[in-house]
């Protein structure tokens, strides 16, 4: 066997300037422009010592002015700020799974979405003390996504998926007051909580902070992913490609961006109607090519094995490729300079949804019960958009790599149960996993999740931890923007394992999977509290003491600041390269770091650096496996 | 008839520094020292352009940098923080009403807490929908609190109070997709859109911020006043006192701060038990005296007659006198100032809110089901604290005024009844107001309301503009901070009918009120809300025709924009004394002003010379009048 030549960011890097040359000539900016402009951050909004929550500030802590006006200390601004940066995240997050919700109250035999996954829509309407014999699953349906969205806004008790965790984790929570209640309600509350004169104690904020990012792990996003599931079908394996070399300079090329797979999933059928594909070939194309970029991009790779042209920064790349009819995006993370960007290019910038218009973008609104129909418009609006295209123009970089993505814990344990000695052990558990970890052929594992932040060189942090990681026997799951730089950077590839130490290759090997597996997007973090729970149940020891860490190494959204609680307060170990906006607070710091280890078994290990952030975690994993006498 | 002298300002002021020399001399600092320590405002935060919603950030807006990383321009940036601090607001307000509803839901015959005002309990509960025929009242009130409890989270539908707007505003907000839905969902939904890569439309910004904020005023704020009325009772004039000088050197002085009743209410009660007197008499005391603050003061003075001490920059004036046994707070500008203040007191700072912790405080949990203990808790400690005042150090300034508080719309309609012509005319209308209206002997109203805010002289703004409007035969309407500033000012006495022009003071000796009616706290804005739409409905005009306007010449607080979002989406004009934050985009503040004005008919006019602003209301006013051809 030859060896494997993986992309490298510096062959990303030239192919992105070549990219980037092409917007300098076109006199319009980038990210990459724009992030020298923004240069010289402020140093209080840095630090999270810049409050903004009423008109007589803004207040700005200095050795000088030591309080704000309301008598606020640094620990109390950096505090409020730091939890109403979760709310952020967690509100976006959750607001998704309430979309993916409504879709499945409204889904139906003969409608635009129906009922994938019988099986686990009955196993979900259960957990919800849902009748299911004897029904049809569509009333099943129906009444879960009633009561789904209940979560959101029931008055009293706390979310029916806690009930999932650790009998060690739902005592925790209940003894500490952070038993996440009705998602909206936590959101709200912390709002409230952050107003002038409210809340001014850091460790009340940072546990309410907790209290909302579980609202969405375990709540929001948890729905989002199990009801994604039973809409669209649970995940299991399948080949794709990555990076921008998956446009195809024959065809038509539709983006489709963002996060809710409802919209995406529709413009998945609708490109496959031979009538559109006809035309498409009447007008001089190949046929219709489908790539995703964020989220969206995971949602439909996993699921149907859609190639992902990209993560969060490159997604005005893809329009500077010029190949591209349409981008169409439905809600978070997508660029407002999409709309300048796209009007310098043939390209069609679409939004659907009306909570994210964006100016210079055509609005066409995706609504449910049109869903289909208007997934046609977007795919025909493409399809003609290609005579615009100014082929001599193009540029499409050559990279591309094979990956293998859509491992849901079911799929795992699929995996696991082809290597399960059904003479001797159950099948249908993590068991051989276990018996890896505690043999030390594997030493630990790591979720590697988050997004891109020009703070950091694009996908260099996500791609050298991961190499270093399996190079030291430590399995990798990633979601996210962290899953399309490891896929782009050839590592969700089966030939990946030529990159493991020894132990993790004779797992790649045996088991059939490559070394780090693709859990889906960023709600699907959700599946890795599960991975992680069931483990921990199976092994019969606490979350806590499992060699396993999460790493975001270059996060950006608010987003990662919910998710980065919820992990914590699962009672796992979070390591992070970009440093949370709160280090004017040394209170907020420690209840973030240590102070939190003490409250929840778990807190953040923060390191720019991203080669002692790899070290760290590998000792981290170590020291666990130590306790654990393995 | 001696002319009467009423306390002015400067009175006010001097009273004011002689307490703020004691934090000088004890080495401590207040409002004035830190509003003087963070003088230069961050320029970039005063424009509404830093944008600190992802850690790629904080980005802002500049000539040189005139886009965020992202992409977001001023316009998409001013927007979401106008947006978020509409939900910091709205969030603060409506979580205050679910608190009450909370507490309704609790009550019972024997409990803490009773149904005081059965006839609106009824008649709310027949709004929504529920049973009340025959039905022990309990019952009633219960299934009452659990269909307010889902206005906060329902999935479905729309808040039940906007049924009682005018016809053409539930169809205005309709079309423009603006009638709120759950409250909590509104909160979430505009964090969702304020994160990154997602709305950036700065009309669909303001759309939601309205939308926000009439989920507050139509729908939290009102749940908060109609509940608490019905717990506590509907208030009805009464008598009262305000100013520091209310404190008593005699006595033992609890200050109950905050704005939560459900609380105040207890301590009211437990401070008249004999067994507390006795004991307060037995340590020299002649007696226990209670005085508010803020918003809880206006609870308990228009529900008991309970004198008010102060407004919101007074708050540490009332700690400075050295003759407060006990400050007592529960939620929302409550100064985290308090607590290194009262430590150089004997005073004890007593927080009793989970969601309102303060360092230094001593923290006593308020819960519905043991509040009267916990009240008895408090006023206890107050008493046993007397002995530890040094009385030779006491200051209380000598200023306070009379005033006449807790003119709900049904205290106002029974007012009116008194002179109507029950041979001719209906009563329990507003229709005598209306034709003084409408003859001119009145011009018109306007609500004044808000805060107290550094950036302007204290209460100066209130005084002085009041002034002017009653004097140009304007009836005054207020509630929070500017209720409490007019009531300092004596201008909520009978007496300040002298300052009228001639027409409102014949109205005055007519009807026996004074010419500035006190309506609550700041959640009672509802009651403003719906005494401007039964005017409106009983007049047969919108609400847009009304020569009416609202006013908040001295905000601060981020429920103030909630507060203004409403009453302009309600069709009043709102006249802001301080500038909303938002200056660094042109299109967005075009949106709250005209822009807002082509969208629902009202806007906002923004002035912060204080003269300016009162001429340009009497201008709005008179024009508003021109149309009507009265």
């Amino acid at each position: 066997m030859t060896e494997k030549k993986f992309t490298t960011v510096e062959q990303m890097e030239q192919e992105a300037e070549l990219l980037f040359q092409r917007a300098r000539d076109a006199g319009i900016d980038t990210w990459k422009t724009r992030a020298e402009d923004q240069k010289n951050h402020c140093k209080f909004g840095e630090d999270g010592v810049c409050c903004r929550n009423c008109s007589m500030g803004p207040c700005r802590i200095t050795p000088k002015a030591p309080k704000g006006i309301c008598g606020a200390t640094a620990h109390t601004i950096a505090g409020r700020n730091y939890l109403r940066t979760t709310v952020g995240g967690a509100a976006a997050h959750s607001d998704h799974g309430r979309e993916i919700a409504h879709v499945l109250y409204e889904a139906s035999k003969e409608g635009n979405y129906q009922v994938k996954d019988e099986e686990k829509c009955i196993k979900v309407a259960k957990e919800f003390g849902i009748e299911t014999d004897g029904r049809d699953i569509y009333d099943i349906a129906h009444d879960l996504a009633y009561a789904g969205l209940m979560e959101y806004g029931k008055p009293f008790g706390y979310l029916t998926f806690t009930g999932r965790a650790t009998q060690e984790r739902q005592e925790l929570w209940k003894e500490i007051g952070i038993t996440p209640r009705a998602v909206d309600k936590e959101c709200t509350e912390a709002m409230h909580m952050t107003h002038i004169g409210v809340q001014a104690e850091p460790e009340a904020l940072v546990k309410q902070a907790m209290r909302t990012g579980l609202s969405d792990g375990w709540g929001g996003s948890m729905m989002g992913t199990e009801f994604s599931d039973i809409l669209f079908g649970t995940p299991m394996p399948k080949e794709t490609e990555a990076n921008l070399g998956v446009l195809e300079k024959d065809m038509v090329n539709i983006i489709v961006h963002g996060h809710d797979p409802a919209m995406s999933e529709m413009v998945v059928v609708a490109a496959q109607m031979p009538e559109f594909i006809n035309r498409a070939k009447e007008l001089g194309a190949k046929g219709i090519n489908i790539a995703g970029i964020c989220c969206t991009g995971n949602e439909v790779t996993m699921r149907h094995g859609i190639p992902m042209a990209g993560n969060f920064l490159q997604q005005e790349n893809a329009v500077l490729t010029g190949a591209v009819e349409v981008i169409v995006a439905d809600v978070q993370c997508v660029f407002p300079a999409l709309g300048p960007l796209s009007k310098c290019f043939h390209t069609k910038f679409i939004t659907t949804s009306p909570k994210a218009k964006i100016p210079d973008s055509e609005f066409i609104e995706f609504k449910v019960t049109s869903a289909l129909e208007t997934a046609k418009k977007i795919v025909s609006t493409a399809v003609e958009n290609f005579v615009n295209r100014k082929q001599d123009d193009v540029y499409i970089p050559e990279s591309k790599e094979k990956a293998v993505v859509g491992y849901s814990c079911e799929a795992i344990i699929k995996e696991l149960d082809g290597v399960t000695n059904t003479q001797v052990d159950l099948t249908g558990t993590y068991k051989p996993l276990i018996e890896c970890i505690k043999a030390g052929v594997l030493r630990g594992a790591v979720g590697m999740v988050g997004c891109n932040n020009p703070r950091v060189r694009q996908d260099y942090s996500h791609i050298e931890i991961m190499k270093k990681l399996i190079k030291n026997d430590i399995i990798v799951v990633v979601t996210g923007c962290a899953a399309q730089a490891a896929a782009k950077a050839g590592l969700l590839s089966l030939e990946a394992k030529e990159l493991c130490g020894d132990g993790l290759r004779r797992v790649c090997d045996l088991v059939g999977i490559p070394p780090i597996l693709h859990m889906g997007s960023c709600v699907d973090i959700s599946r890795i509290l599960m991975l992680v729970t069931d483990v921990a149940k199976q092994w019969g020891i606490n979350t806590t003491q499992l060699p396993v860490v999460g790493c975001a190494p270059e996060w950006m959204s608010e987003k990662a600041v919910s998710i980065a609680n919820y992990v914590v307060a699962t009672g796992i170990d979070t390591y992070l390269g970009i440093e949370p906006q709160v280090k004017g607070s040394s209170e907020v710091m420690h209840l973030i770091t240590d102070g939190s280890r003490e409250l929840v078994g778990a807190g953040y290990i923060i390191e720019m650096d991203y080669e002692k952030l790899g070290d760290a975690m590998i000792e981290g994993i170590e020291k666990k496996r130590a306790a654990l006498n393995i």
